[in-house]
């Protein structure tokens, strides 16, 4: 069985949207086990939309369009389906109700231009559209092939696809198995790294194994397409011989979590807090912290300390300090988080210091540079030198510091052998 | 000359990630009045990549293509074009030297397996790449035929396409005219109320004009494909006619800047600095602050009083205050932006408290609202309650608490009459 992902409309041909289904769909189809190795986009023109449709059904046996299903003059899918296998548009009288029922749970009343939606292909199977009008089709027009029409609505696509699409695809057997999958979030390493370190498992079948950059770290995928309690055992397998031994503490969630909200827990689970003093990421990490609902449990507050003044003033960094070492020095940045921790009464403290850039005149080298300082109960200390890269952006650099401070604070309070050395003040 | 765009890229097939370089280059063609009425995503497999192509070839003048021009062996583009339309692979001297500047630019040494990306389809124009490795060509194997490689990371390729495509498509009068276009970021006001002001200019031609929902705000977007001096002439005039006068003070920047850049250029101008105090925005009025590349020059700093020990220690609000009023009160919003002013020293000051939600038990109607106060020099006072919506999510409250703030600051320091009048305390 193969597969063909065919998205209709012209405003994708006009820049107005990203073609985001395409993508959701090539994802759900790889996990299903069914290849494709052609998408389309093509305007709302019946013409060129039937040559595209007899193209992919020459070359695929499952052909899965998006859009042109609404109710206006330039939705010709349907239409153009119906014209390209010389079968008659037929009215079914279930889309007109369910039509009717939509409108008049929203207070209005049906527009005549609805009634198109309720006219489909002859011979077609209907997937039925609960949170719209744009019911779909499976309409077997040939022997061995399968032609399918979802809206282009992302949110109602995506719902058709999942309630009635894929149990449908399961049902006759196209997809065996739905594949259980699992995630590794990954901090500290780079996917290259990653990818050298799990070598030949990255070929492996059984369970397929990839990696994944993400905003913030990497994520590794184990996946089996086996029958339910064999594919369990085989990615619990692979954990424990591959996963934990490898990667051990870098692993900071499993179930999807955010790092802040990892963090966030186990401040919860502890009863301790968390004050911030930031220069170079300037409130992100504070942002990061408070993006958590009932983050007011465990965060203290933050001291944003762009200049000098407000270090020495609110954070007490000693003007001896800040002129003998600069702002950005492990030694500011001790003194930072030590008069956070004090000035805000916290458990825990995180302090960040650097050069976010871009770069003033010569001093491009600098760039990318920065220090973390964590501080905790019973006299933890743990000042790191970060470079990031002067290469890269200034919003980059300041993720990564920020991100990478979360992380220091989760490796502090697990006490973790992950941990890097702390500079000697 | 009509174009169509083919990428390139099994990982675009697999889901992994999402073929946003087509967008681009839809909304680009479309600027440059060139029709195109087809996309495709082929993987990296030679046979099909050249079916594709011949398809395209035989639809279009046009084609545009990005991805499969890096190292690795799976990178086929050049070569399958090559095969397709009979052409000698010939190494290029002038990509080897670029390649090896950027390998030594970044202290390593460049690794044989770039070596294939010298080697490009006899015939071929140098897309050059000054930030990475992959060249594109611009190639003419047939009589009015058009054929162009880009790569598929979209940074290296948009700079390609602006740098030096389309200047080729004007000279070579493919696009006879840049459209000319301005942009009008607009905040305070929702979409469907612009339309509804613009009324019957949306259907307008000279200039075309259409609005677009952005992360902060609207912007409305005027173009016209006239020649040069004509089409200044007729956007000036739009905008005088109707723009200004309908929405004066609501348009933000014109130059595409961000709102905290605007303001925080009109702060240098003064010569005047901020603070903030932050308590459901959480820092993240901060991190937009310091976004801007020199903001130390005017951002003192900021305080997140996630606490009200914070905002009683360090803010000075009183407690008196905190207990009669709630920390989520006008009241306590005026001295959190007195108390950061003062402990800060600056010119101006921001303070925001509210309810981010999700909602507590009980205190759904709550979430959502959020006091806003400026502070400023010769006694300048603006408190002002909003109510963002309790049905919308923690993270668009907190940008929509922040983005108002710094456009409630835009307002104070401009003395517009478009600011709303203060709450009296």
């Amino acid at each position: 069985m193969r597969a063909e992902i065919i998205a209709v409309g012209t405003e994708l041909l006009l820049g107005e949207i990203v073609n985001t289904n395409a993508n959701f769909l090539a994802l759900s189809l790889k996990d299903l086990g069914i290849d494709h190795h052609y998408q389309t986009v093509v305007g709302d023109n019946a013409e060129r939309l039937s040559q595209v449709i007899l193209a992919a059904i020459s070359r695929a046996d499952l052909i899965v369009l998006t859009g042109g299903i609404g109710p206006t003059p330039d939705d010709l899918t349907h239409e153009t389906l119906a014209k390209t296998f010389a079968l008659e548009l037929v009215e079914f009288p279930e889309v007109l109700v369910s039509m009717r029922n939509i409108f008049e749970s929203r207070g209005k009343t049906m527009s005549s231009s609805n009634l198109k939606q309720a006219k489909l292909p002859s011979g077609s199977k209907l997937l039925a559209n609960p949170i719209g009008t744009a019911w779909g089709v499976w309409l077997e027009p040939e022997l061995g092939k399968i032609v399918l029409t979802m809206p282009g609505v992302p949110t109602e696509m995506k719902k058709m696809w999942a309630d009635q699409v894929i149990p449908k695809l399961v049902e006759k057997g196209i997809s065996r198995h739905k594949v259980n999958s699992r995630n590794y979030r990954i901090f500290g390493l780079p996917e290259s790294k990653i990818a050298e370190m799990l070598g030949h498992h990255l070929d492996s079948d059984q369970p397929s194994v990839a990696t994944y950059a993400e905003t913030f770290g990497v994520r590794i995928r184990t996946a089996s397409r086996s029958e339910p309690a064999l594919s369990d055992e085989i990615l619990d397998k692979f954990e424990k011989v591959v996963i934990s031994p490898l990667f051990a503490d870098f692993v900071y969630s499993t179930d999807g979590s955010a790092l802040e909200s990892v963090v966030g827990s186990m401040l919860q689970r502890r009863g301790e807090s968390v004050a911030v003093a930031e220069s170079c990421t300037g409130g992100l990490l504070s942002k990061l912290f408070t993006d958590v609902p009932g983050s007011s449990q465990w965060v203290v507050g933050s001291v944003t300390a762009y200049s000098n003044f407000v270090k020495n003033q609110i954070l007490g960094v000693r003007d001896d300090t800040l002129s003998a070492w600069g702002s950005v020095s492990k030694q500011v940045c001790f003194e930072m988080a030590d008069g956070v921790r004090r000035a805000l009464k916290s458990d825990w403290s995180i302090s960040t210091t650097g050069f976010a850039g871009p770069a003033v005149e010569g001093k491009n080298e600098d760039v990318g540079l920065v220090y973390i300082g964590i501080l905790g109960p019973d006299g933890f200390v743990h000042i790191s030198e970060h470079r990031f890269g002067a290469w890269q952006r200034r919003d980059m650099i300041r993720i990564q510091a920020s991100v990478s401070a979360l992380n220091l604070l989760r490796l502090a309070m697990g006490r973790s052998p992950s941990l890097p050395p702390s500079l000697l003040l």
